[in-house]
């Protein structure tokens, strides 16, 4: 009965007892590219266990779910471009598979949109720094096509009359972070993979054929490697009435110097992201919300109207070149790492998976991971061990602010810390 | 043994068994001003039920509790200025006695505050505005002093270097509303006063010997009275680190032609507000809360790192003169109204408590009230009868936006239709 489970029947003096099957695969970390790995795994006939306290509490219970490449591409990043490019061509089976293992009628269920991203901007300043982006991006042979004005606004007539001219990137998608966890949950745990709500502080407390680190930034602690917060602050704007947003597209926009995206999702709500702060806090400043908003309702004057539900802070994991950490560690071949996804965990997800899941089945990495090798920045070791003050499960979202029951409620909530730089980029 | 109580014994056929005796007063409405009309008519002896199926659920939890008579003194509005001032001058005295009533130390245990307020302009327009205020200020011989830039940077360095001027209002305090709502609930309920937590529908369900309409907006369903919602949105911030607000005064200020008021508490708390919006719906908008933090932070640049714990929207219960309703109904003396407080409902607490409690042992309104009777609107009632269609309790503040236990927590609920005005005014 247990023959293909995680548990096994033996036997001493006392007479038969069950115990536990040693995994192939313990996953460290339940955010979309633990689950992922689990699953995957799980479906070639690996025995996985996953451990999380809190599955899907991490970062992408905040992230906006952009999966842009092409605007993403940034000067000098040619290598973590590729491989942009290369998950966001897996996206869209990805998203049907996971649609269909999880028992969904298809990929809409998961947010899963191919309008495309618009990248606009509002002051001569504003449009000049994007289209130097937009003209590399070019170069690089990317789609993304230029639009005057009036081509905009006829796109979308609810962009500011004062945006000037812009770009259009018909290959950058969005997916919902929040149902993409659900759905790959759902997934993973049909295709047997076994979820321990525990929280591991040391990965000498685990024994399984090999251990995946895909705690986001909680795997710093856990490997020594040179995974540091970067903050992010992002709203969730609902539009009134319980109607779909009036806007189709992804906008990314330049308003006053600053970089604000907004996500409409079919279900009436837009995501508005996000602040990049280099600080370990999770508070949701008067500041970071103040600048959002303007900058959102500068590019969709709209959007004033709009309901704010939430506004919430996460970390994103950050490494010293931004780029992922994939690929067993140094001398621990037993240790594969996959996290340091910084502001591109939810796009990555596809080809982490299955990177991950072909070097658990083959045991040789695949060269494309060569530039995201863990031991790249040996010198940066942050500690010479691999027992670190331990993990708590993902790092936690700040709670943020979202409906309570009643309008006067206490709010017990201590105001944190906030000793970090005054300064705030939203990006 | 229930002598005194709301009940007493009678007997039957059957053996004796209790009635609730008849009330002397009937309260509708458990916001501050039915919570005190309550404590202090049961304080004299009579015996009160006070209705309301969640007391202090209503604008006060909303309310900032600015006790401003001086710097809410407008152009032709002598007699409500009077009104204000009477109640201002009964502040002292009356948080001291609900403190004690309530078992507290002092009344600085309700967040009272006398370190008055500042009203400061950043342009020379936003100074002009207030300028043409506070010289009609002191033409009616109110305490107001003007300051230069210098002088109000010495009070409060934190304000911005272009603040340009402004004035002093040193009796003009602040009081916490809900910790004000919290100490009468215990005063009221040491005093006697039973609370009955049903909603009252219409006043032909209530047998006493007086009604007291004190249920906000939700008078007019019950009176007929031209009572109407305006909305108002506004925001609590915190401290970094648990510390007390880097300013003491309350200050009100003028930032871009938008009026903004700052309210610092001792616990660390800042409420920012406020909009005012002549509609009749709860939603937080990404405008409104856009505007606030800008004025907000256009004053005090260093908000910017504060926490945002809460945006919240309430209805102040407005009347056709914007002055309140406090006296009998029209041919019906048994009813008593005080209601359509407006900005006003925490400072005229005190004074409108003790002129329905006068009236309720005279049964005979103080002259002082004829310029608010409820019956100086005849033309405008809204319905002839009494009977609406029905009241549910204070009325309900959105419960906006709080910290929820979980950051992916998913929020149900729907965007409220925004059918009013776009143009929000911040005062």
């Amino acid at each position: 009965m247990l023959g293909g489970g995680p548990y096994t029947t033996e036997s001493d003096n006392r007479g038969p007892f069950l115990t536990a099957r040693r995994a192939d695969v313990a996953v460290v970390g339940g955010g979309p590219i633990g689950l992922a790995v689990a699953w995957r795994a799980a479906s070639r006939g690996m025995r996985v266990l996953l451990h999380d306290p809190r599955p899907g509490s991490g970062a992408s219970a905040v992230a906006a779910g952009m999966l842009a490449p092409v605007a993403e591409a940034s000067f000098g990043e040619e290598e973590l471009t590729r491989l942009l490019l290369d998950s966001a061509a897996r996206w869209p089976d990805f998203a049907v598979e996971v649609a269909a293992a999880a028992g969904l009628a298809g990929s809409a269920e998961l947010g899963f949109r191919t309008e495309g991203t618009l990248v606009v901007g509002r002051t001569a300043d504003d449009l000049a720094e994007a289209r130097r982006l937009w003209s590399y991006q070019q170069g690089l042979g990317l789609p993304i096509t230029a639009l005057n004005a009036t081509e905009l606004h006829d796109r979308e007539p609810l962009l500011a009359p004062r945006v000037r001219g812009g770009a259009h990137a018909p290959d950058d998608h969005q997916v919902d972070p929040r149902r993409l966890v659900a759905a790959l949950r759902t997934a993973a745990e049909s295709a047997g993979v076994v979820f321990v709500p525990s929280t591991v502080r040391g990965l000498d407390e685990i024994d399984a054929g090999t251990v995946v680190v895909a705690a986001g930034c909680g795997a710093a602690e856990l490997t020594g490697l040179p995974i540091r917060p970067v903050k992010g602050q992002i709203l969730r704007l609902r539009a009134p009435g319980g109607e779909a947003p009036g806007f189709r597209h992804v906008i990314r926009g330049y308003a006053d110097g600053r970089s604000v995206y907004l996500v409409p999702r079919h279900d009436g709500e837009v995501v508005v992201g996000a602040t990049v702060e280099e600080r370990g806090d999770t508070t949701v400043t008067a500041g970071g919300v103040r600048d959002l908003l303007h900058a959102a309702t500068e590019l969709v004057p709209e959007l004033a109207e709009y309901e704010l539900v939430e506004a919430v802070a996460g970390h994103r994991p950050g490494t010293p070149d931004n780029a992922p950490l994939i690929g067993p560690l140094a001398g621990r071949p037993q240790v594969v790492v996959a996290t340091g996804h910084y502001r591109h965990g939810i796009l990555l997800t596809p080809v982490t998976a299955d990177l991950v899941v072909d070097l658990l089945a083959s045991g040789v990495p695949d060269p494309v991971l060569a530039p995201f090798s863990p031991d790249r920045f040996d010198g940066y070791r942050s500690a010479p061990g691999l027992t670190g003050p331990g993990w708590d499960g993902p790092e936690l979202a700040e709670p943020g602010l979202a409906h309570p029951e009643l309008a006067n409620r206490e709010l017990a909530h201590p105001g944190l810390a906030a000793s970090g730089p005054a300064r705030e980029e939203i990006r």
